[in-house]
């Protein structure tokens, strides 16, 4: 093509050389009569000089930021070096410029980090986009999601599609519905993942599946929520778990290592749900630091202290008591009960003493330090509540909400786990019932199938999350692929028949025609896009987010349509 | 993992190794109280044999065509040598045979092409993707979709995603639209392609954009149209046509050469719409036969036949008169005629006699033979209305239809053409305006700008389709990247000023923020694997097609929802 060089590419080694450049004009400075031009592409900046004795001189004086142009010229070294930049050594004397667009002053700064409002940003998403933060956000997505199908591709795994438009079954999140105009009255759902396909896929013998698929929930956004998102979608017949886990692994490894050259250990640990909610107090655990939990009601319950009376008290130490002052412990305390726990109580050692709101009950002052193993400095934080899942999960908050406030999460570094042995039901206790932990079609662990029906709280699933620095960033499990533990599962559901005929019925009859074992595992690829280019705003890393009203700003979307399109498609609205 | 080896792999090299498989059971056969198993999975078949002695035999007497099974065993020389398969000299002695799962009788054949209506091959999808022949289609598919990304991560292009959920904007087909739960009355639309947000990313200056993309039209079906269908969607900034055109034909030959081992000879030759329309009576002319029409009003007008009085008469010679009996005349009348035409009139040239409708007119046949060329055997077919389109158009639907029927379109020929030099505008006579030809963001050829609004008949485009074998395979332009210019666009064709703001406000007004010239295509994916696969039926390549009357078979979409469902979204239908 015409343009023999992009803008980070030349350097002392181009000197003398005839160049043709093109890109948006980053700046213009005029100094002494000389016009120098920062001229940007997605690659970098190439600094322009025009002479004043230059024909192109008038041109020159008419550039304003974001202006097009292409130009011409010879690669000179540069006066003042430039470390900071590629290019930084030489400079293009412009020896013919042309303009190929005009720009009005952008509403939002490009060459620089701009501190405009979302709105704004959103609302002209183009020019944000272009800010070169933004272009390394959106160009590592594209070579994040390429890794991972590579590696995919070289373990034998090919893409497949399936359909957007698909039916409703409304367990799990809300649908988005489309109406049919062919059918009034009638609905394609979008699909809140391809589920229910990649394992037809798996029945009609395709035995490695893959795909970058597009998943859909009507469901109220949050910061590192969409209303659509993509998932890399796999699934494979005749694996086991450890198999499965194996592909994941091999594929986290390529990725990392090609686009951030970070290695990933492997194999990746793995911990039992039990013991991540024992140590951690969550089913993601950051296991970037350690403030491991652990039970206090054998210590604590000989004192009688009057706050814990009849509580399940679970806690950890952290090793800076200095850091947590009066106001920082009384805002903990909120999130503690806010997260379903009754209080947060703490005892320090400071000066060879121990203070804090429970320390008047410790008796025997040595006994205490050694059973609790504090050091000079030391905070033992210790949560309550009336049970033992509560008390865990708020005091894994505690713990993660310590971890990031005081610097112990590393933001460079990647901790991932596999949780495993996840409980295959848990009771719904509202509706009275149990329901499935994971979804209808997970296995049983092969040895526990027979006790699905008479101890469904005992039932190991054969299901597997991958969390990376406390984020899940996937999950997966083996699929029931034997027709009678698939109808069993419905029974313990408690689904009736014709719901089951209705909602799932073609599945049901397609384990009967020969399904091989298959399993697979999703991962979300917009949160490892997010954990991989450290940002902690999902937005970032979509080209074209919903704000988290689920408006388009840029679009107007969704908007009013004509009355021609609703009276096609038979729709009326409520009052 | 645990298996050895898939069901193509195995042959003499292998003689005495002890191997582990899994599959299907595709046929069993007892030949004197041995056990023959035809093992299939998606890779080829091998050949088990159960020895009456064996530990296994019992199970293996209860297999059934279709249990998928596990086996372990010896390759061993096979008696009767099967020369259609790869595996045909060797098979595998079983040691040790596990069923993973059962399988009733299948609704369909799985083995071998099954004569199952499209209905129940629909219903039973999962089934019919197990036969062999949909499996090829659909592994080609990911092997072609994989080989056309390939060429264009190698040409420098990423691949970054669209949004689904959009804003319906009513120009072009019908819109899917997505009801908006939280803005009662508000909708998303589904994009009928990622026009605008592919645009957008080069105002955002990401230089080269490719997405396969799913797209969504809300038409009625035909044979080659479903209501999604994927497209390559390509993108460049800086690029001329013909520069684009050079990407797609290198991304088009790699695809060719690494799936069907097939050259293309670059460059693809380029035709002008004019001539296109002249020489073929279609804009995307099937070139692997010639049959050109020709213009007859200059012969036949002194002629003075009443037939053609006031008309235009555009036809062309084939040399197979025989084949043209009565019978198929007069089908290709009709044809004509659904097509516009007034008439369809021949000549044959039989034993040196002129014979045929119009022969009584001719009274010099030797000036009419050499006028016409005419040789013996040959059938020149007259094809008449009152204007130039509708007759050219007419005459080539005839050479289509002559050509598909009488063999002169080679199957394994792949015949390219890009059409070039389109109109800008096209004159709707019913709403008496302009419109454009492909849309409105398609630039005008440079030289010809100022043309736009004093006579916009005979601004050309600078679009392009890509045609194969009488399909149109992709289409694209330059598009307009000057704020004045598509001002000006929008004026031609009476667009007023609020829908303009309303329906394309953002993107005029990313036009002013220093927008690139760019450019780029669309190719159809579907279409290509179809042409590629060699099927006439685009719902062979599409693993979950709906049929003709957008229904999903197997799924059972559309279908009704929970009211609960349309109480949470407002709506209710009209009676």
């Amino acid at each position: 093509m015409k343009y023999t060089h992009h803008n980070n590419e030349l350097n002392r080694s181009h000197l003398g050389m005839s160049v043709y450049l093109k890109g948006w004009v980053a700046k213009t400075r005029n100094l002494g009569g000389l016009i120098f031009i920062d001229l940007r592409d997605k690659n970098g900046i190439t600094q322009l000089v025009v002479l004043p004795e230059n024909s192109n001189y008038d041109t020159a004086t008419r550039l304003k930021s974001e202006y097009v142009i292409e130009a011409k010229g010879k690669v000179i070294e540069r006066q003042s070096k430039n470390k900071n930049i590629s290019t930084g050594e030489i400079e293009i004397e412009v020896t013919e410029l042309i303009i190929l667009n005009e720009a009005e002053m952008t509403p939002i700064g490009i060459s620089h980090e701009d501190n405009a409002s979302e709105e704004v940003r959103l609302k002209y998403r183009y020019l944000d986009l272009r800010r070169p933060v933004m272009q390394n956000y959106l160009l590592k997505r594209s070579q994040i999601t390429q890794a991972i199908r590579e590696s995919l591709l070289e373990q034998a795994f090919n893409e497949f599609e399936t359909p957007i438009l698909g039916k409703s079954t409304p367990e799990g999140a809300r649908d988005f519905l489309v109406p049919s105009r062919i059918y009034p009255g009638e609905f394609y759902a979008l699909p809140q993942s391809p589920q229910i396909y990649k394992q037809l896929y798996m029945v009609a013998g395709f035995e490695r599946y893959f795909q970058i698929a597009r998943c859909f929930r009507d469901e109220d956004l949050r910061a590192d929520r969409q209303l659509e998102f993509t998932q890399i979608d796999v699934e494979a017949s005749f694996l086991t778990e450890t198999e499965i886990q194996a592909v994941i692994e091999r594929t986290l490894a390529h990725t990392f290592k090609k686009v951030l050259n970070h290695e990933i250990e492997l194999p990746i640990r793995k911990m039992p749900y039990d013991e991540a909610i024992r140590s951690y107090g969550s089913d993601k655990p950051d296991l970037r630091f350690d403030l491991k939990l652990q039970s206090y009601n054998d210590l604590l319950d000989p004192l009688q202290i009057p706050l814990f009376a009849d509580k399940v008290v679970r806690g950890f130490v952290f090793n800076e008591a200095e850091k947590l002052t009066r106001k920082e412990l009384d805002k903990l305390t909120l999130l503690v009960k806010k997260n379903h726990a009754d209080a947060l109580a703490f005892v320090k050692l400071i000066n060879n003493e121990l203070s804090g709101s429970i320390a008047k009950f410790i008796a025997n002052k040595d006994a205490f330090i050694e059973q609790t193993n504090l050091k000079e400095g030391d905070i033992l934080l210790l949560v309550s509540s009336s049970n033992y899942e509560k008390t865990s999960n708020a005091a894994g908050v505690l713990r993660k909400e310590i971890g990031e406030s005081f610097g112990l999460a590393n933001p460079n570094q990647f901790e991932f786990v596999w949780i495993v042995d996840w409980p295959l039901f848990e009771f719904d206790e509202e509706n009275n019932r149990f329901v499935a932990l994971h979804h209808p079609f997970t296995a049983p662990k092969e040895h526990q199938k027979h006790l699905m029906k008479e101890n469904p709280k005992a039932v190991m699933a054969q299901a597997y999350d991958i969390v990376l620095n406390g984020y899940e960033i996937g999950g997966g499990s083996i699929r029931i692929h034997e027709s009678s533990i698939q109808q069993t599962m419905f029974e313990v559901l408690g689904l009736e028949k014709e719901v089951i005929e209705d909602r799932f019925g073609f599945l049901v009859g397609a384990l009967k025609y020969g399904t091989p074992p298959h399993g697979g595992l999703a991962l979300g690829l917009d949160r490892i896009v997010m954990l991989m280019t450290n940002t902690k705003n999902i937005k970032d890393v979509i080209a074209f987010p919903k704000t988290q009203s689920a408006r388009d700003l840029m679009m107007q979307a969704p908007s009013g349509v004509d009355s021609k399109q609703l009276d096609e498609l038979k729709i009326d609205f409520k009052k």
